[in-house]
């Protein structure tokens, strides 16, 4: 602003052309010292420079969702997902399946600590167990935990409730069925470590200390339609207590109607996987092998001549690849005109190469997660009703650097991009475990619901995510309310074999009964879609007995009155007479009468007799034992 | 489901009480072995257990927005975040700002390399150079490069664009003025370290290398309406050539109309900043000091007795925090009847102290920015209709971890959970900087157009949300199409002062100008709403001349014919005459059409006669230099 004249020789002004880009030049501007790119293609770099506002609109819909597919990268955070995408697609480029979900944000993973001066407070880095446990329970806990508590409390899972609430179900993982994030949907044990009945680490879990058994025992009980991953080697150990003592866990599954395979060609045979006939494929005695060979990060590694990753040739067949196996599972478990399904799959050993600080090991590993992703995807864009979510369980050590850190383990790989990535592990020594990090992680999901990942939530929220879409009751002793169970003929001789019907038990995956005043059990018994058969034999003590049969899960109790005589026949002035049983236990006349309102078709003078009925096995129950008040329902009908 | 009794001792089972919750109590369940916790809390970790699927929804808004505000981070990946949100508000706490952002993503931030065989190719890990010019301009670069590409030349940044539209501008950080991050909106230098006239770094971009000049120079010609930061040292330093050579920085912000001011009561004073009158304060020599004390991370610190961050006693007032600064600059570029404004507000010492493995220095900066973020939302909800958007330039050091690594430096913390967090820095040595790392970072939004931060995005479609969302023309040569140039009397004695009255410039900051044949420049002008005044004096060669102003941005060069004469009378048969010039500079007789067409009142003769005189003066120039072709409109009227 100043108006000083600044002359100057004649002189010839050079044409800035090559700062002008092709475009600008078509449209006849003449160029001028620093003339601006003003129509450049800025380099191209720009993912979408369009307007994707429309786009997210469309890509929010609400639940419920038929099915829902959880896929998991374990150790998966976004530094591991750039490391891969670098890798395998170059910077600019997109992982099909991770990249291409349309509804994203970020969640906490922390653990709580169990015990002390900071129990229940929150333990910033946490392991497998805690953050798997955390969604598939919506229950934050220790590290270490598999769906239990802080208490120890077994939390139901999001598998589990979908299996009570009439879904369909399967666990898929590339790591051995026992691992914690398989396992969390499946069971229910102190130490993470409880793999199989010989395994030490059980403690009170263990089935012969009275507890739910080992995780792969558990598994058995939790009975998914369709169970894919490695592991086998847990199976062949024996049960030490309960109906399948002494026997190995496959002898155990094939007993209790499980279609055993343990390659692809068994695998490929399978064309049905129900509650009658639910599928059991254990590949490989422990982990899978991962699908490229390891590398070894070593102190000044990344200084060194970068690397290509190679094949692993210990990789299984394709066939039985993560992504192969997602898509059996979902051919196995979609239903188009039945029930939906949820299925959890996991991408295990992103975590495991990590851990071991081998760069293309959990390359490849994100790698086949990504493609299990995309079949994922596959299957939900054309379904049309199906939520995907995909997300890891905690963050992990590898880091993108610039220059080759000092003191701790590198490696340098030539990407799709034909540059060096230097990928650094800083948190353990050479051979020591590299560390998880407790950095918030990546969620995405796409389909019905899918909007819940979206900006700030914890793990645990994508419990309810979950649960909500699929409109799960998570009311454990709800869903076994309206349990029943019937016996032909309540009166029967000493000894005299009967067959209890059991209906309803939709809260439970087993039953215990037991024939009292003298405690007999009943065999612990496994119910299908609510439903299961008990056989006993009657009492040898004359007199009025009862059955009580509790569910394992719901503690839902239905208690039979029964009496024996020395013939089978009822007593004078009482005609054979067959049983219903129902009823919340709770004790409370009120409840005793939901109870009863509940069988849906009492007869006035019946009720009586049952009640008082009930009265006497009130009392005998009440005197023999100590216990809470229950409320006991013998509906007698003469025939 | 075999069906041997299994025989047990009459005894009294044990009430589970304690694996029931008060809740599945006092509905009278009675506890079974191993019964769920059916309608537990879940253990109160979650964030949001409901369905947010309405909230997303109704969060999404269709641009344009009046405003935008973006925050960055500088350094802030999701562990920095995570960092400081356990140590200030807990891990289950939320971040006031950076967590209450409805819209989430992730982006990919890499670099681009400059030279060799490599050239345009991906470098993994980028500096806060390439990254801010990705998102101020769209267009990837090299590290060290501000605001231009990987050739050198200039990109339009955000904020000029938001000014050749007509927006108001801010640019607001803690860093000194000239760091990279604040210095991607106003300048464009191959070299970040160009700070001042006397800084060695500047290289060709030297004024006195005929260059834009250094990054504060550029600053004070890119006028935001409001400046506010660090830096006021290289603003002592002296211009070395141009219109203000040896003088000050200061000095020729003065000089240029700016209001200048170093401390809080100064900028309390502060009540209006605008063209006429921006704003410039600086308030620290260099960087601002952080807000927590530094804390010094050692090889096995994190094995050391926890801290406590504590109040740096050298932090500025609460009047200059970055949460003061950002309302300020709000309260001074908001106009609810007026244009919109693009501000952009930058925590930059996140970045600083984790570089230093200083974990309260970044947990306190990590704050700092969140209370901005908290006051850019506040306004941004009550305004309705300004986007903002929270990211960062890069990912850095910084981990959780679990136990002390053993090589690298560490830190122990006790937050606000009461808990010990363990923050360590692996990759580089004790006194050494921490490196910048390559992961993918979280981006967030809110408001109209914030849609499109959700799913993967680069950091460079970043510019393109919100130059989209602002509705900008990023053309600058169509900004300023439309320029004209007038002069009251195109003959002139020799000598004789003139004045040049320019309007429509609307692309550019400044215009150059000169006059010939023997070419005399005019002084390079602010160019303040498109508007500029030149002041001139006549050659002393009789005869007809042009005077030539090119818009420096815009390339944009209107031409006047003059004529010198003795008496600076018009020669007989000529009266006297005014002249307007228009026109697109481009070769063609249809453009010249053009050109005159936009005057709007061209009378045919008069048509006739301008082209005639344009033809004599694009003959001569043609004649007497070398250049591109280009269209002279002289437009001549009889008074």
């Amino acid at each position: 602003m100043t108006s000083s004249h600044i002359p100057r020789p004649r002189r010839v002004r050079a044409l800035a052309a090559t700062a002008l880009t092709a475009g600008v030049l078509a449209v006849g501007v003449l160029a001028a010292p620093a003339a601006y790119a003003a129509q450049s293609d800025n380099g191209g770099a720009a993912r979408d420079p369009g307007d994707s506002t429309a786009a997210l609109r469309a890509s929010i819909a609400d639940g419920p969702a038929k099915n829902v597919i959880l896929l998991i990268g374990d150790g998966m955070g976004d530094s591991e997902i750039t490391v891969a995408r670098n890798y395998q697609y170059g910077a600019g480029g997109k992982l099909p399946g991770i990249d291409a979900l349309p509804l994203t944000g970020q969640y906490t993973t922390y653990s709580l600590y169990k015990d002390g001066a900071n129990k229940g407070k929150p333990d910033y880095v946490p392991d497998s167990a805690a953050t798997g446990s955390a969604w598939s329970t919506g229950t934050k806990t220790y590290d270490n935990a598999i769906s239990v508590d802080i208490d120890g409390k077994p939390q139901a899972t999001l598998l589990e409730l979908a299996r009570a609430n009439g879904l369909r179900t399967g666990d898929v993982s590339t790591a051995e069925i026992q691992d914690a994030t398989p396992a969390v949907e499946v069971a229910h044990v102190a130490s993470r470590s409880c793999y199989g009945p010989e395994t030490a680490a059980c403690g009170d879990d263990a089935l012969e200390k009275g507890g739910l058994g080992s995780i792969s025992e558990q598994l058995l009980d939790a009975r998914p339609d369709v169970t894919l991953g490695g592991g086998s080697t847990s199976f062949t150990q024996k049960a030490k207590a309960g109906a399948w003592k002494d026997k190995t866990l496959f002898d155990q599954a094939s007993a209790r109607g499980y279609q055993v395979v343990g390659d692809a060609a068994g695998l490929g045979g399978v064309t049905k996987a129900d509650q009658d006939s639910p599928l059991l494929g254990l590949f490989t005695p422990g982990n899978f092998p991962t699908r490229y060979a390891s590398t070894t990060a070593t102190v000044g590694g990344a200084d060194a001549a970068p690397v290509t990753c190679t094949p692993n040739p210990a990789r299984l067949s394709t066939d039985l690849s993560l992504k192969a196996l997602t898509n059996k599972a979902i051919s196995l478990l979609d239903k188009p005109s039945g029930p939906g399904f949820f299925l959890q799959v996991e991408g295990a050993s992103i975590d495991k190469r990590d851990h071991s600080a081998d760069a293309c090991g959990q390359i490849g590993e994100t790698v086949d997660l990504d493609e299990a992703v995309r079949a994922a995807l596959d299957f939900a864009e054309k379904d049309g009703n199906t939520l995907v979510i995909v997300t890891a369980d905690h963050a992990h050590t590898s880091q993108i650097v610039d220059s080759t850190p000092p003191a701790t383990l590198s490696t340098a790989l030539t990407t799709a991009d034909g540059t060096v990535m230097k990928v650094a592990y800083g948190t353990a020594a050479a051979g020591g475990s590299q560390q998880h990090t407790g950095t918030q992680l990546r969620i995405a999901g796409y389909g019905p619901g899918a909007a819940n990942v979206v900006g700030l939530t914890d793990q645990s929220d994508t419990f309810f995510t979950i649960a909500n879409a699929l409109s799960l009751q998570r009311d454990v002793a709800a869903l076994s309310a309206g349990a029943k169970v019937t016996l032909p003929d309540t009166t029967l001789a000493p000894g005299e074999p009967f067959e209890l019907t059991l209906k309803g038990f939709n809260g439970d995956r087993q039953v215990t009964g037991v024939i009292e005043s003298d405690p007999v059990d009943l065999p612990r018994t496994d119910v299908l879609g609510g439903s299961a058969r008990i056989a006993g034999t009657a009492p040898t003590e004359f007199g009025a007995h009862t059955i009580t049969i509790t569910g394992a899960q719901s503690a839902k109790q239905v208690v039979l009155a029964v009496t024996v005589t020395a013939d089978g026949e009822p007593a004078a002035g009482a005609g054979t007479g067959g049983g219903t049983g129902t009823g919340a236990a709770g004790g409370s006349g009120s409840a005793a009468s939901a109870g009863l309102a509940s069988t849906g078709s009492v007869i006035a003078p019946v009720l009586v007799a049952g009640l008082l009925l009930a009265l006497v096995g009130y009392l005998l129950v009440s005197r023999a034992r100590r216990r809470a008040a229950r409320i006991l329902v013998g509906e007698v009908t003469h025939s």
